[in-house]
């Protein structure tokens, strides 16, 4: 199997999960966390959104977090920026890396941000080129690549289209994201070939994927054949699926860096300080946290090997 | 991506699934599961254990399950027997099919059963013999094949070897199992490519996975892509880890029939019916089933998709 020998992970729990939990979390417990997260080795953390609190109040303390976290050297923190407000708001807390969004799905556009797909990328070209002209990076996510809750299959050549223009307006990557965990390993595969097709390559490219199916790391090795160097995934799988209660959210940065190191493939994480952070997060929300390697060590830590008759 | 057009789903959730779960469930309950477990489509479901009661007390009802549940015309209805004493029990009970097992680790062999792998084989070569002379089925699994949770690595030559001979006495399949979820996906396909290397065709083989790290699926991706058509699961991901309690055990049934389907792998499977069968075990045990296909269903149908401010 060709895969490739280094990888970044994209932790985004500060934020993609953070904004799933309803039960109001403490700002110091959020800056507690990205500083934690910080000392695992990871070289990118999503630490907030700079979006209008009235839509995710969880987020509404974005500046004090951004401007009270401990910077650590050569890592970046990002954080989710809506529009041009949010952009202003971003560069004030110190943020050097925004991430800008929109969906592959006209329907889910609409829902999420109550505009059409052409109407989000009108504000997606004037946030991006304002923030490069000010020599910010700009990554950003298309949203519903796989698959779309209120319409179903979405057209692969949308993400084509849309990837080219937004990376024709300087923006550094786009994560391909299957925002309610619907994708399979070869539509996975079928996506990526359309991109590198049009000669885009896979260093600008992330996959971001959720794991509301289970299916999230079998999605991943499909993109690591196709030399996919760039996935996202929250610490413990922390959040949740706005569109089904009750289910899993990203899939868990644990699990993943598992993955990814089991097969010699180097992440930089040093997986003792994540489970620590999965640790402290697990502790902070007093609920189980999806991920399944977290649970697997947390286990073995607590009550250790034991034997049982007959396991298959 | 190269994938093969159908896949048996061997549900071993009845037997593997339930003798991890320490609460006794009623016979009763066993019968039903089973039953409805049969109007899925599933074509092979491993209904229980003809072991000491002794050793797994959840499954002491094994005659009364095995004579008591209905038998649908197409449906393999086989049972885990360790010994003769096992297999004589288990041809009493109508029994058709048995699958028998050792370890590929002599440390867990020891631990498990309390024989060496010489030992093991030797008991396994009678049984074998025995039940193919009566005309009847023998499957194997061969346990801790990607790793023991007393020594670590274990070598794939063992695997080799023992395969070759299980298969030489007369068994049609050999179930290569990853006992504690260690495997990782090249490791499979390096597997693999061994017992092919000896000649050995992907219908006699079959991978037995368990989800305790979040790594089935990607496991399972890894061998259909080298031709691997039957793979053995849990429903709801039934059981657990017994080295590892509160961890998750087999990899659910229905996250794998909803990867195959995805992926347009045919598998016989109704997912409606599916779901039927893990709604009545979450009821029975009172407890959530760890699949994330199933919880997904659950959310969904519970309370219905609804929008949320900037998913990604």
């Amino acid at each position: 199997m060709k895969l490739p020998k280094r990888v970044e992970i994209v932790e985004v729990g500060p934020r993609d999960g953070l904004q799933n939990e309803k039960d109001l979390i403490a700002t110091g417990d959020k800056i507690e966390l990205i500083n934690r997260l910080s000392r695992t080795g990871l070289k990118h953390i999503e630490i907030t959104s700079f979006v209008n609190p009235r839509w995710i109040p969880q987020l509404a303390d974005s500046a004090q977090v951004a401007t009270t976290i401990d910077r650590l050297p050569g890592v970046t923190y990002s954080a989710l920026v809506p529009n041009l407000k949010g952009y202003e708001q971003s560069v004030s807390a110190q943020i050097d890396t925004i991430v800008v969004f929109l969906s592959a799905s006209e329907s889910h556009s609409r829902k999420n941000i109550n505009k059409s797909i052409a109407e989000a990328e009108v504000v997606l070209k004037e946030v991006t080129t304002r923030a490069i002209a000010d020599g910010k990076r700009v990554r950003c996510y298309i949203s519903t690549v796989f698959g779309c809750p209120y319409e179903g299959d979405v057209d692969p050549e949308v993400t084509v289209r849309l990837t080219e223009e937004i990376l024709g307006w300087g923006a550094y990557q786009v994560a391909i994201s299957d925002t309610t965990g619907v994708a399979n390993p070869q539509q996975v595969q079928d996506v990526l070939q359309r991109l590198y097709d049009r000669g885009i390559r896979a260093d600008q490219l992330a996959l971001h994927v959720h794991d509301t199916r289970g299916t999230a790391l079998a999605n991943i090795l499909a993109a690591l054949q196709m030399g996919i160097t760039t996935f996202d995934s929250s610490i413990g799988g922390l959040g949740g699926c706005p569109y089904a209660p009750g289910a899993t959210g990203n899939v868990a940065t644990d699990d993943l860096n598992y993955l990814l190191q089991s097969m010699g493939i180097e992440t930089g994480v040093d997986s003792d300080k994540l489970f620590d952070a999965s640790c402290f997060m697990q502790h902070t929300l007093a609920k189980k946290l999806p991920s399944r390697y977290f649970q697997s060590q947390l286990a073995a830590c607590s009550e250790g090997s034991k034997s049982n008759a007959n396991a298959t």
